[in-house]
């Protein structure tokens, strides 16, 4: 007998006929001969919905209360789903995550898991029936509620597929897996049949939207084997697995693009020791994620230094750099929001030379102007502006030939 | 510094504007020098939307999973109401039931309470904070989450009003407190200022809709003092209060009615020792709340017994009799769901004679035929046909000049 993690996302759950398709997959599932621990989020745009509530009954709402608010969504989800299951005449009981026993640090609204009792799913699942964990959310170390941060359903999922040495993560979205590229701008897309967790990673970290990236950092530490899967075709996915040496690895797996970010400049900084490390320890103290660092060669014993922030962030970043600009002595900053990154992600590019020059020349081909450019070993990011970046992501995608 | 329960329900609470003049009248409580304890219930039809969302997921919905799924309802609310009291620069923390300390018995949906330990409540007060605390809910000794019942959010703040001693629950609704008869009918009913527990308990049972039965009962065990109140307007209610030698009593407080129940009479039942027993037995037994009981004396060895049950209990109480007249050996049973009750309350009418005599005639003047009869020592209730009951309300409020 198998154990099967099956985690459920809110387009998965958004009405009464999804729960009964979804109650129905969990069922037959069960009928196979399985044991299933299943992972849900809220309902369609429950969670956007309480967002709202509480903006607008407070100015600032977060912390312990807004973590209160927000885990009534899978706390209905769950219910209806274990629900559902019990009328199909299989034993369901759901469970909030601090009666799954995730237990966090105490950082509200982002906590981290530090431990999973889950003695309590081990019973439900000794006694036969399915348990219904809710997604996103545990309890602290100081016995308060917390959620786990945006998309953190897939996280618990992961969770607890390594807590129970389960088979398989079954992770359920609105898409078919992982792709070549995004489908809905390369129209020839080709879905991955099997990846690597360190190209999912990348993907996830470039802009791929199937999988939460602290998932996939999860799962890589524990071992955890992912399915990514369609809930309204069910047909078979994308495995995210460890890489074997028997793999047969692309070169690339996949063209990623990203339009959430913006490009911060700051320019004439003096080039000295010490001066990296005053700018973004102000940035991680004010929690703004800088993403891509680069950073020119210095002329004149002066140098430019860019990053990527996220959007949302520029608004109140905006002190932050002025403050940072003065106290290092730079000449000023520049905000760019009109960017967009597109990357190349595959694990065999590692041991193929030529791959970063032919992505430059297919851009240079397309007239698309590359302002920032970073590395790792199994991908290649490129910042261009945010009006070539269609173009640019089917270009690729046709030059390496990734299509169908 | 006095210690004060406010218990603000649906209505109150019902969308975010009535949440931030809740916020406010809070938070000018604490202003003014008292430790605040919140219940609250679920936002407007929260918990009706939640009930069909369960119905269209399954045919049963009920247990375990039923009150995982309600306990979201009072979780949005309490923390929506936390962070607006915040909001205005006064701590708050919300507290699910469980986190309350609210522990139950195992019976879900209508769990009692077996005690209550509000440590982290106690500590919440100590820090100079709010406690905002779901209503209707709580944790079953077997560490499940367990729901109170229907209307139970006024439970929930008897029940901390006893246990932290304050000097008042006050309990906010969208009415203005109780009143001589239902002003939607009785044009001129008059707001009662005080009244007994005892009164209360009987308005509670015979139709009075201010105050859930439970709650009064909690509150005269424990010696609550209530207070009524509407939070639309924030005028003074109605005290319910423990009956004092000193307190000046009117005959008559008010005039009750329920048209929620259905009159079943049982015909030609032999007049046996033990008959009522089977009868009443086998309706507990299938959980159908009896109410009025009516014997009539004997005749020729047979008599009939007449009660009535909620009209919802009528569809599946005829499987039911049809089993009790076979037997006891009865004629048949007839159900009449177009029947209501009449009831006068009032702690005066214990050393008052003739309060019966004069309610038999003024329903007699008005050409009100009665069809069943009960009494208590401060409550008379009549059961009349349904078309009749407002007629009979405004009669008898006249007759015994309860009016403006």
């Amino acid at each position: 007998m198998a154990l099967i993690v099956q985690k459920y996302g809110g387009t998965s759950v958004g009405d009464p006929d999804r729960i009964k398709a979804v109650a129905d997959h969990i069922a037959r599932t069960v009928r196979a001969g399985n044991q299933v621990i299943v992972a849900v989020s809220a309902m369609g745009k429950t969670t956007d919905d309480l967002v709202r509530l509480a903006n607008s009954v407070s100015h600032d709402p977060r912390g312990r209360e807004m973590d209160m608010l927000l885990t009534a969504g899978e706390r209905i989800s769950i219910a209806l789903v274990a629900m559902a299951v019990n009328d199909l005449g299989v034993p369901a009981q759901s469970f909030t995550g601090s009666q799954a026993g995730i237990v966090t640090d105490t950082e509200h609204g982002n906590a981290k898991i530090v431990e999973i009792k889950g003695d309590r799913i081990q019973e439900a699942l000794d006694a036969g029936c399915v348990a219904v964990v809710a997604g996103f959310q545990g309890v602290s170390t100081a016995k308060e509620i917390v959620t786990l941060g945006r998309g953190a359903s897939d996280l618990t999922a992961v969770a607890m597929a390594a807590r129970f040495d389960a088979a398989a993560c079954e992770i359920y979205t609105d898409v078919e897996g992982v792709y070549t590229a995004d489908p809905r701008i390369v129209t020839n897309a080709r879905k991955i049949a099997r990846i690597t967790l360190e190209e999912m990673l990348e993907i996830a970290a470039t802009g791929g939207r199937v999988l939460a990236l602290r998932s996939v950092e999860y799962a890589r530490n524990h071992g955890v084997k992912i399915h990514v899967r369609s809930s309204f075709t069910w047909a078979p996915g994308t495995w995210v697995v460890e890489e074997h040496t028997d793999m047969e690895q692309a070169i690339i797996s996949s063209v990623t693009h990203d339009t959430s970010e913006a490009k911060v400049t700051i320019e004439a900084v003096p080039d000295q020791p010490g001066v990296a490390g005053k700018v973004f320890r102000a940035l991680a103290d004010e929690s703004v994620n800088v993403d891509m660092i680069v950073q020119n060669v210095s002329m004149q014993g002066h140098t430019d230094i860019s990053f990527t922030i996220p959007r949302v962030d520029v608004g109140r970043s905006g002190a932050i750099m002025e403050k940072i600009v003065a106290d290092i002595g730079a000449r000023g900053y520049q905000t760019d929001d009109k960017v967009a990154r597109v990357s190349l992600v595959g694990a065999g590019m590692k041991t193929h030379s030529g791959v970063a020059a032919k992505m430059f020349e297919t851009l240079a081909h397309e007239n698309i102007n590359i302002e920032m450019i970073s590395t790792s070993t199994i991908r290649i990011s490129c910042v261009v502006r945010e009006a070539d970046v269609e173009r640019a992501l089917v270009a690729l995608h046709d030059a390496y030939e990734l299509g169908i």
